[in-house]
């Protein structure tokens, strides 16, 4: 066995150039816990020119994928390019080579999450995943070992510190969508095509990897509903406030008679709930379990210090059982092969929520009671409404805000359906769930 | 092999009860995730007639240790006595016969740690602890393991929730510390005896388990600074809220240039400050590393539900171990033995904090001025004052309240050493640190 713990290390990211310097500034203390130095041997990147803005003089750069799944001195292999078919080659390459592997690859994960899940269950190695959900933030380690005895009934939190920068910048500075993330963008806190995290999508991503350790099975990201920040408005920022709720990103999964409840998008947050200070670009998980109760963990969810450190605690365990000569004893899923169903999630439309309703209305007389009836028409019944009255003789549309007792989002999908083709809509009406515990 | 993982369990107080039940109650999850059942097949209790209040129809119970311990058939032992030298027996005969051994012992990981630690190490067996600190709160493993990668420069925490639960219906009532611990002790949320939680020596044990992973050390226990809540009065409650600030229990080691600076002592936190909105029987620890930033954890941190769980989390980790015929590759203490060694703190004296004080005094003429020198010839500088005038015609005392700039502890000692003596004083100078950050 070599003098060090060896990595391999695909891609040279953000993520990835902290790796590079935390290894290198934690080198001592990492060597003290693991009995060895763990050292990254060799890189492979796209470009090899490219300045990286780190010190890689140690590391053998190459822009060929075999020079380090080829390598018999590689202990361990970082995926950290990202995406789907790149990426998968790489694991499923490196499993069959015998070597572990490290990915913060949600998209992987919860995309694919059947093939590569199996490759690292039937391969040797270990296969660290911790920093696919939440950086740093020890979620996926605790569902998989310490809150494993409890039943999990719900977990919910704010899984995209780009929303949540967003939101909380709206929130505070009374600003659009777009123009905060313009601002966004300039200060480096949203990336350049920032679809994934706009559109809810990583966030949807972190809540399915979440929901297969959790719920022990397999679950298709395809059925997740998922909805990003791109429609919030001022308008809304300002009514909810109003109304003592902040807006915020949740991903959200629950364990009801029905079954398996999850879905992605943005939620109105009373404003004393754990999740409504949570700024900026910060996490905020929440697990309750039937025996433990109501458990919160809580960090940044991203960025090249957070994300290195998620990817070296996953190296360390990895070397650990490197070092003496084992094998890990948990499925990388957390429950055997022979236990791992897909489990099919309850349709959107039998999920009961609170909603806030924005209807966007030409100010004609009598029509908040044509609202109100075919609301009620299809069992949704209105807790409260806010409506303000403009000048008659402009004819600029208005708002009126209703928030619903729970009612059943397939109810409230066809009430809004027939309300949005009635002659007095001046737009389409804002629907955004309330998030009461 | 049997057919079960089989579990002997010594004690069976609420914390063992709350593992009955949890094994029970989750047996079908527990078993999906272990990929066999998890079972009690034996119990050591002191008083076979005791009614359990849990259904033991299934558990052969006996009042010899040796029931267990010279079982063969027995994986993991549970040792839930609690206290010294009986545990330590239990646990380091169990290691010896090959056992995985799970504890939930925080006073005798923090006392002995060296004895049972090295016993761990040099043993087959899983050695779990994470119950010691927190219950199901995963802070053992996240730092053993999530976080092994990061320099870490801060632990701080809300670390026991009887304490914490006192000073928070303190604050809310408006009530004195002995009304409060007497309506705790009928409510059921403080022990007979609350010596060890309302002296501060829980929360230290559970900070010096953490320092030893975290610092990669051994910490001596009578090294660490150790105060309770009795002596926070209503008029403490009232003044710190005065200014901005909430008392809270806390445990915090930061590593400086001084070294390794630990303490255990109420403290004022400021109102926006993650501790202050930790309320009842919540523990809440923050981590901070050098590459992570801040991370915290939250949740209950006693009670049969939360500690069954972190139990079980343990369990079903060795019995991951034990059905692959593997042994733990992570030392119990995150490092290897050999770099296992002990770490002086830096003296109390040595260490600098802001300070509230308050001085309880005949309402003389130049009191105030009186103070103050001898504040600033130790080199105490004076941030603001609080000073309540009363009717000069009565004699009663009157609080000096004062809020101090920075100043070396050794200095405020020595000032209020010379303060204290002073004829106009009319009792003994409170003084409680203020946590900033």
């Amino acid at each position: 066995m070599s003098d060090a713990i060896n990595i391999g290390m695909f891609g040279m990211g953000n993520v990835g150039k902290g790796v590079v310097q935390l290894l290198a500034k934690n080198k001592s203390v990492i060597e003290k816990r693991v009995g060895k130095p763990v050292e990254i041997k060799k890189a492979v990147v796209s470009d090899l020119k490219k300045d990286r803005g780190v010190d890689v003089s140690g590391i053998l750069m190459s822009t060929d994928p075999d020079h380090i799944l080829n390598d018999p001195d590689i202990d361990i292999v970082l995926e950290l390019v990202g995406g789907l078919d790149v990426a998968e080659t790489i694991i499923l390459r490196a499993l069959e080579n015998g070597k572990s592997v490290v990915t913060a690859n949600k998209a992987l994960l919860a995309e694919r999450g059947r093939t590569i899940f199996r490759a690292a269950h039937d391969a040797g190695g270990c296969f660290g995943f911790e920093t696919s959900v939440g950086a740093a933030i020890p979620i996926v380690r605790t569902l998989r070992l310490g809150f494993a005895g409890d039943d999990i009934v719900k977990i919910s939190g704010i899984m995209n510190g780009t929303s949540n920068y967003i939101l909380s910048k709206m929130s505070q500075d009374k600003s659009g969508f777009s123009e905060t993330l313009e601002k966004a963008q300039e200060a480096g806190l949203a990336e350049a095509d920032p679809t994934l995290d706009i559109q809810g999508i990583d966030a949807a991503h972190k809540l399915i990897v979440l929901m297969n350790i959790a719920f022990n099975g397999v679950f298709d990201f395809s059925q997740l509903h998922t909805e990003g920040i791109t429609n919030i408005t001022a308008a809304d920022i300002d009514y909810t406030g109003q109304l003592g709720y902040t807006i915020k990103h949740i991903g959200k999964v629950r364990k009801t008679e029905q079954g398996i409840e999850a879905r992605v998008h943005p939620a109105l947050v009373p404003r004393d709930h754990i999740m409504s200070s949570v700024n900026g670009a910060f996490n905020s998980i929440s697990v309750f379990g039937e025996f433990m109760g109501p458990a919160n963990l809580h960090g940044l969810g991203a960025g090249p210090g957070p994300s290195a450190v998620g990817v070296a605690g996953d190296v360390i365990e990895a070397a650990r059982y490197i070092l003496t000569g084992q094998q890990r004893p948990v499925s990388p899923f957390s429950i055997p092969l022979e236990e791992w169903r897909p489990i099919d999630m309850v349709p959107m439309g039998r999920i009961r929520s609170e909603f806030y309703l924005r209807f966007n209305v030409l100010d004609h007389l009598g029509v908040l009671s044509s609202i109100s009836k075919v609301l009620a028409e299809n069992r949704i019944s209105v807790r409260s409404v806010i409506q303000k009255g403009v000048p008659s003789e402009t004819e600029a549309p208005v708002d009126i805000v209703i928030i619903t007792h729970e009612a059943m989002e397939a109810d409230v999908q066809a009430a809004l359906g027939q309300i949005n083709q009635e002659p007095f809509m001046a737009g389409r009406t804002q629907l955004i769930r309330i998030e009461p515990d």
